[in-house]
């Protein structure tokens, strides 16, 4: 079945490029995803499966693909939102939704997965097991879908999950995995400093909040330097000092938002201790009132090592002039919410290589100019394709 | 002469009150001061004196009395302007310019020296000398207005000259002074600290704003606690931490705002020099870039020793019931244009109690609901007069 | 008896420089100055006048010489200790106690008030009251000798009281006062702080003390720069960080000490509490365990208004060949344990001129290289004796 | 000649432990390792090798063993240092050289390769090779004596080098190894900051070491926090300030020590390259003068991957019941002067548990208590000795 399932989607190479520029044309943002939902219910519309609509806390769709025979459910996973930026790629089918793009590669993971379920479709009476596809909705914005979607228990079911991602460091044939903790899980806080404001000539009537925030940021750059082992990854990153006032007047109040990163729970752990630690240490040194609100968002993700090892198998066994190049990635720094299957169901999350042709210094995702090679809808389609054959021994 | 002027200010004590209700009710922001200006020349139409106009670089007045006899030349200033507070006294004649708002006693300023002015002008065949009443546009925005006037040259020939304020600690019927350096001078800075952005994940990859920032404002303390003579008076307040930003994105840009007092040159000096130090060690320490604009402003009032005994002998000699009290008062950190004046020409400005009837804990200037007694005005133009008539020995 | 008073000073000023010199040679340690006191003694062996010795918590001796007429009882005290300073002057009569020196003028101090003490006596049937003669042990060292004088109730009769220092910043013949507050008080402190050791390259199963204690240091500059009013004098001095280690193990514990001053009790209050708000700070902030030993030291020195303005006119009024000048000298932020005095009698403590002749730079107080010109001695005698003239109506 | 080489082994497992014993008794300190030497010399007295002693930049010895047959080169190496610590082991064999401690191993290092290196001799008719023993001096302090070994050349034709490490983490029969980076490079710094001292009332007249020290201090935190890829390891721990001085005096210098570690040559220089620019920042910010002394220090160790699976393979395969368990382990933050070997002949240092029997937490190497159980020492001989098999292919 393998030859076959890899002569379909060649042959719908050209559909999947089709795809991914609608998609590209009309993106919607986060929990907003309306019509990018009804594209893909209309796209299954009259095939053999089951679907589920409106899975979760938004727009998630499961369609499941029951095999010939009986044996184990894996999930197959595509996130379809877009994001609040404004493009600035002069592409012919850049977004008309004027503020919102797909500068993700969302739009390709979602027209790479609906040709390559539906040629699974076709050949569902060979899979010896049954094969559920994941429409994500929001994956950008925590809470996220993937949360929210194992929650429901449609997933209850699925020994194992395989999700990829677009990525323009590397080309296109190009695949990435990563066995193992391989992207950074996320905590969030916001921090209010509440001090008395007052003249600027007399900082004895007042207590500054300015001076209390910055004490504070010098202080948490000694979590990341002495608190952890200096193995482990971390990062705190504090993106807003929000302290605007006038020069004359001594700041009552600032605001500050904190975004940390690291790679294993011990780490996050002894994060937010430390920075409930250094806010006390704050109040009780400056006499300022300080209001933390402190949240975690996606965890790290976890590759699991035997699936992750064949799926490596699978991918340097493809033999396939568009697999050009399996590679060892490193570990990664930025967050995704296909975290939350990993932490209950076994399974692999991998990346695509999509550098644009021809361009040297890529942008990367998230970029208004972020752009991606077309050719990687292929390369994507069928190593999924691959890894689902070597799952279920299909030759 | 002097029993006949405090009558005549008595008699006109009510249309000092009018004429401040008026200015009261129709306040004009700095610089824009165009009614209240033609208010002033209004009144003294058709009066025997000498009228500049638009005098410096705004709506300034000078009115110039001849006495009968020749003799030294003194002037009396008080200012006009407004300033951008949204009044909540509840006032019958408050501001009808909603936004604007006589919150510092300007009005009153004006109101009792129109009235003393009149008056001299009719006893003025006895003044053996020249008085010249400056109405003063912008005190409350630098440049202000005061350092443009003594510019002009207008006042080349004064050899002496004063001025007073409203203060509501005290209330009507107390006179305070201080001789020597009075009031603060005042600097300002602007600071932009570029870095460069990123991924709240990436550290290594951008050049944290906020970071660099934060570190600058712990350094600045030293400036006070370390670089000054203690015995000085130095204040350096940050009011503006200017770092808004997304919490996951490493941030570029603050930017900072500073304001500076002091009592005397040489701490003037030493905090500007050790600004600039830090900014250079900011910049070499973090690798970001700074741009610093640091101005001088108001410098610190000096009230001429000399003048200021003659003062507080005029005042204390005058057995007047209106002025129940002469106090010593001692530096005040807030700044003054009047100063500009005081830097070319010995005088003394000093201080009319003014508590609103009935309060205990008056409002202080600038606050939206700040109030004066207006029986201050008849303290404030007996006040003057006293000064006047002992200036030139007029009994 | 005020010029009988004078003729005879004059005719001692050989003696007064003699007996500076000999102690200049036998310098004694604070507490141990047994060799000193017994000289005095010595001295007024034979003599009218009641001893008392061993006053106070060491050597201090009180003379009291009862007039021939009854009348207020007055205190002249001069200090006879000597520092822990390896001299380098070079003089003759330099001192033969290897690394103890007379480097504060003390000796002299002795010198003239033992001369003036003797004349006293011989004209004490003129003077209409009590003259106790102080010569106090211990000034260097807290908690010093003024203050266990004062508690051991011997001056408990005594109206008002004088002292003086030699200071060679002005030259023989300058007599200076200040009015009010005039030198510091102090306060101490010694921090311990606890952290935990370990490898320096383990910081996260250590907890690095020198880390803590160097946020320390940069968070008690904002106790001078935030939390005082910016007109009142403050100063914190962290004059000995103890953190000496090897360089690849993370250290246990620093131990800081601090020095501080201030001129009145509000900013004495403010700063005890800012730092120990800052160590329990600290504390939360780095989870490591704080000691801190606060004491309070010589109080802030108050020259009692009334009796400085009659020392003020004694002194302009001497017409003396010999004082030359009387000055306004400014506040001073040494501390002196006259201060203790003046806690309980009103009183003046002025200062001498006593720059060496013919050297531009004198050496302050405390330099192994600090002198005095000798001509000081007389008038020092001469300005306390027109003080006690002129505090009796002694013409 | 396996099976013969491991019988000779245990045959021999008394005389590694008596070997031991001796040398534990008789430590001496890095680069006075004369006895120690000498010992070894005699041990190899009239035995078929050729022997260089006073290798490198001290007492370092390379034993060579010219196989039967011609084929590779490897070296195996042991230090034989001791430190300066002194024991509380209350062994019955403890340091007779007091305050000097075999607590790092070095002396089962020394006892199981002499008596591997004495089996390999008797067995080295059927080598197919050359073994050189490495003997080496001064692990302990820097610069070390392996970088010397290297540099003059006796090891230019070595192919393949091996040396293990006793660490009480594991029981002994636990071998572990760490392909690629393993253990931390270090570099150290000195700075002296110099200020100018002066009176503890006085900061203006002075410039205070201590401030500029402790903003040091927290600057050199946002290396670690802000500029390294947060997945590098790296540490910089400030094991010294020197600032001990006087409570009321301005402290003019302080000295600090830093120690620093890294596992990649990119976070080596950038530490380096961002200290020196913060002290460049605090010249500039403090107006203090630095003086920094920077130095490189062991580099990091890297185990070659392919070398390392081959070890690993050795061990294995093994089937030995003295090696019960091969464990893959993590980086570690020591440094090791096998490094220098590493950089350029490839091979493994790996790891022999050694805890103490019946000790549940055991003391760490470099603690007065640090003891090991000697079946280490079997296990050891044993491992090294199936990985020189498996180098040369010899069942």
């Amino acid at each position: 079945m393998k030859k076959q399932l890899m002569e379909m989607l060649e042959a719908r190479k050209e559909e999947m490029i089709q795809i991914r520029r609608y998609l590209h044309e009309n993106p919607e943002l986060s929990f907003k995803e309306e019509k990018t939902a009804q594209y893909i219910l209309d796209f299954y519309k009259g095939k053999e499966v089951e679907i589920q609509s409106n899975v979760g806390n938004g727009h998630g769709i499961i369609v499941t693909i029951k095999g010939g025979k009986p044996g184990k459910t894996i999930g197959l996973r595509a996130d379809f939102d877009a994001l609040p930026i404004m493009e600035e790629t002069g592409l012919p089918f850049k977004s008309k939704n004027e503020g919102v793009m797909h500068a993700c590669g969302h739009d390709g993971h979602t027209a790479y997965l609906l040709v390559l379920a539906d040629c699974l479709i076709q050949l569902k009476g060979e899979i010896p097991g049954t094969i559920k596809i994941i429409h994500q909705h929001a994956e950008e914005v925590p809470p996220g879908g993937a949360k929210s979607i194992v929650e429901s228990g449609v997933l209850d079911d699925v020994d194992n999950i395989f999700g990829i991602h677009l990525l323009p460091m590397d080309p296109a044939g190009v695949v990435g995995y990563h066995s193992g903790f391989s992207m950074a899980g996320r905590s969030y806080f916001k921090l209010g400093i509440q001090g008395v404001g007052g003249h600027g000539s007399s900082p004895h009537l007042a207590n500054d909040a300015i001076v209390a925030g910055s004490y504070f940021v010098t202080a948490v750059q000694t979590i990341i330097s002495r608190r952890l082992n200096p193995f482990d990854m971390g990062v705190i990153t504090i993106g807003s000092f929000d302290g605007k006032g006038t020069f004359n007047v001594i700041k009552d109040r600032v605001e500050l938002e904190g975004d940390i990163r690291y790679m294993n729970l011990e780490t996050k752990k002894i994060i937010e201790k430390e920075v409930r630690r250094i806010v006390s240490g704050i109040e009780a040194e400056f006499g300022v009132q300080c209001e933390l609100t402190y949240t975690s968002d996606y965890p790290p993700l976890y590759n699991d090592p035997e699936v992750t090892a064949e799926v490596k198998a699978s991918l340097e066994g493809a033999n396939d002039p568009d697999i050009k190049q399996v590679l060892e990635y490193p570990m990664m720094s930025p967050s995704e919410d296909f975290a939350y299957y990993l932490e209950k169901i076994p399974g692999c999350f991998f990346y695509i290589g999509a550098t644009p042709k021809g361009v040297e210094k890529p942008y990367y995702n998230h970029h208004p100019k972020f752009d991606i090679d077309e050719d990687a809808l292929i390369v994507a389609a069928k190593s999924v394709g691959y890894v689902v054959c070597g799952y279920y021994g299909l030759e």
